[in-house]
């Protein structure tokens, strides 16, 4: 039985979600306001979250032949002006560095909001050949964008993320990278996160300043509003003429490369938070959870309650375990652990040890198990992965509950109103229409599926013939 | 025989050592200027390096406790002011954000330097009684300060590090934990860089700005020069005072905090090419190595043996392999993995492998052993361990070498004048006679060593009566 006092301290899901989520992350000690206007002070428990899922999707790169570089995290002003699209969109949120220790500087540089422009610098001078490609460079970094509303993970000033940048000799391989990317997030979002995600295509509306095709997938939280959660763009030969990246080809004549990036951020802990999250705190799936059990002693003062406790934990070896032999209640201890979302609580006191036993309670369902303790290191091995499992199929379950369909715009505008998740329907592919819905109904374009369906011939919105089915929703 | 072309293109270490290293850190492909002024781009290789820095000093410092976090990388001016010796010490060589996106900032923030004030700032509000402490915090992040003169590695504007930053009850744990993070520097530099280095504090001169008392690890490079490589500072409660950080102790008084910040940066890269790398390139150590053999295939177009090289690579799953199958000759292979300093080089031959052999040519030494391929994991092992510890044993042998002793101003200024190491002698603990060293001679007190002797009882340049023996030398 968790301690009352913790738990009443966060708002029910149902009752306020935005509430609910700054209390989470609050309360689970991931995130807290810094006196920086608008950027985050990441707390142990929150960046071990980072970590975790930083070596797990790096090692994913790498197995696809991805190589870590570090870029500088100024831009000059007539870098960042090279491509014209790519100025407009990042321009009005950059911070600008205008001085240099005591002098003004000679050209003013903005602290990167992504990096395009610096690599296509570094390619420019570094790519002559073809032997020199492809490269497939990836940075771990933080950038800046100038926020005027933030949210804990979701929106900040400054934020965390990876940022891959590609140079190919083909068109071809510049799409086959992009798609690859794409399905790595997917993978990773599904296998490593336990989150189910829909993958397309974005709208020229909503596409990255200066690709020519922008790749997403988009996540549904649990109060049915979508997060974008990674995105992997095609740049075509655009920045590349911007940027004059040049190369000789095998038949001698001199070409343009083609380039991608692709990106995933800090954010994604805030859909963690949000799909997997209850009202007793936060719920991490067991791959990403920086500790993985905790073992709560019952009567800890009785003699040999703590060294068993210990002596669990060494035999747990292979798992991330903590002992709580902290001077708190065993209530306000399973408290915290909910509250923090620690995947299996072991709780071990006289008489379990006499009956050569150890209570197991999963934080997922609450289900509690008597286990024999020379059978623990295999059976927490099980629960951990039926947990990840659990979770998985529990949010895929939620997705697809949370899928609906509209053929007419009455029945558009009905769903909106009367359902939360993503709404799957026709449209004509004009970027007014698209404004218009967005105007009237705060709804946005998530994705083009790749798994397109022809729900009917018309647009949902504005009556034209239909090009595409798109998934739209409201997002954070 | 490595081919001649790539090695000439680099000058030799004797004829002139600055350029010398220049070029290895472009030959080897570690490090690019780039277009933004003073600011590196960190290449793959150069990177790689950095990761591995990173993986293994991570570790060591999570089994003493610390827990790894996120701070914003702006400090508003009027935090960065707070404490009087710091400010004083990084104000002139910091870079401004004056605006926003389109809008000046009411405020202007500095880049950090280094996060003393924004740690301090989080403390302020996150430590109420002795039950939050210790508080052992550590972030991996870029700092930014506005170097005139920049050098690869050794000093750019922008650099890639670690900074600690610790909070105790009590003075005498602050002190402990500064000790102990000094040990760790250099425990991991000689264990797992082979960099052999001397332990000691620094005079109130070359102390950290804000600082009670600074310690150092120093190593010395090939040329005789001295190089700072980590650093670990006890504040006392300067900047408690200072941030008003207090806590409520066991015995319900109001006391401040005690704090310790320490830190490595990227800094050290240079010092492992300086201390280990040759004519022919870099050499580095095993356990930084990215790449720690290089197969490369004789004849690799004859059947059977390019299958061979891939075969042992397969073979060597418990190492960091390569087999270069590029169409490049033998003895162009062969400088190129001498010049990227990749420990162990195989050779692999349809003679060889007739014969079931292959020929391991170790960096560090050039030696050439036949290898049976039945062997071959274990021979591998085993060299990669004798590389490990003979680097070490040659650094050490070059540092007892160059380390000098002095007791008259005469015998100091003719040391330094004929020879270049570290010169032991006595010094009268002034600031003004460390400060006339300075000028009169470009030499620098390095530290005061934990292994004090009395070379004499008067200090070697001013007369005056002894108080400390120092290390002085020449540093980067």
């Amino acid at each position: 039985m968790a301690d009352k006092k913790l738990v009443e301290a966060i708002t029910s899901m149902d009752e306020d979600f935005a509430q609910w989520y700054t209390d989470v992350v609050k309360k689970a000690e991931l995130i807290d306001y810094s006196n920086v206007k608008g950027c985050m002070v990441f707390k142990p428990a929150g960046y071990a979250i980072w970590e975790l899922i930083q070596r797990q999707l790096d090692d994913m790169f790498k197995a696809t032949g991805v190589e870590n570089v570090y870029m500088p995290m100024f831009i000059p002003e007539s870098l960042l002006e090279k491509e014209k699209d790519h100025v407009e969109g990042f321009a009005p949120e950059v911070a600008w560095v205008t001085h240099g220790g005591l002098n003004p500087l000679q050209e003013r540089m903005c602290v990167r909001p992504t990096s395009e422009t610096l690599f296509c610098d570094f390619y420019k001078g570094d790519i002559h050949s073809y032997r020199d490609l492809p490269r497939v460079y990836n940075q771990w970094c933080s950038v800046v964008r100038w926020e005027k509303e933030t949210r804990p993970f979701l929106r900040s000033r400054e934020f965390l993320w990876q940022e891959g940048h590609t140079a190919h000799s083909t068109a071809q391989e510049a799409q086959e990278r992009t798609e690859q990317m794409l399905n790595v997030y997917a993978q990773f979002c599904e296998e490593v996160l336990a989150i189910p995600v829909v993958k397309g295509r974005k709208t020229d509306k909503e596409k990255f300043a200066g690709a020519e095709a922008t790749y997403t997938i988009e996540a549904l939280m649990h109060d049915g509003k979508a997060l974008q959660s990674g995105t992997s763009h095609n740049f075509g030969d655009g920045f590349a003429k911007a940027f004059g990246i040049q190369f000789t080809d095998k038949d001698n004549t001199l070409k343009y490369v083609h380039q991608t990036s692709w990106g995933m951020s800090t954010r994604i802990i805030g859909a963690i938070i949000m799909v997997h999250g209850d009202n007793s705190g936060l719920v991490l799936p067991p791959r990403v959870a920086p500790t993985q059990v905790m073992i709560v002693p019952i009567q800890q003062k009785k003699e040999g309650v703590l060294d068993k406790a210990y002596e669990l934990k060494e035999k747990l070896g292979n798992f991330r375990v903590k002992v709580d032999d902290s001077d708190k209640s065993p209530g306000w201890k399973f408290s915290e652990q909910e509250m923090r979302g620690i995947p299996i609580r072991i709780e071990i006191g006289p008489k379990d040890i006499e009956a050569g036993k150890c209570v197991v309670c999963r934080r997922d369902n609450g289900e509690k198990t008597e286990v024999n303790l020379a059978d623990l290191e295999k059976e927490v091995a099980d629960i951990l992965q039926d947990i990840q499992e659990s979770m998985y199929n529990k949010a895929k379950a939620h997705l697809a509950s949370h899928i609906y369909e509209a053929r007419t715009k009455e029945e558009f505008v009905k769903t909106f109103a009367e359902k939360s998740g993503f709404v799957k329907a026709m449209w004509c592919g004009e970027r007014e229409c698209e404004e218009k819905i967005k105007e009237d109904m705060s709804v946005t374009s998530r994705c083009m599926p790749y798994e397109q369906e022809c729900l009917s011939d018309t647009c949902v919105y504005c009556g034209k013939p239909a090009k595409k089915m798109v998934y739209w929703g409201r997002a954070y």
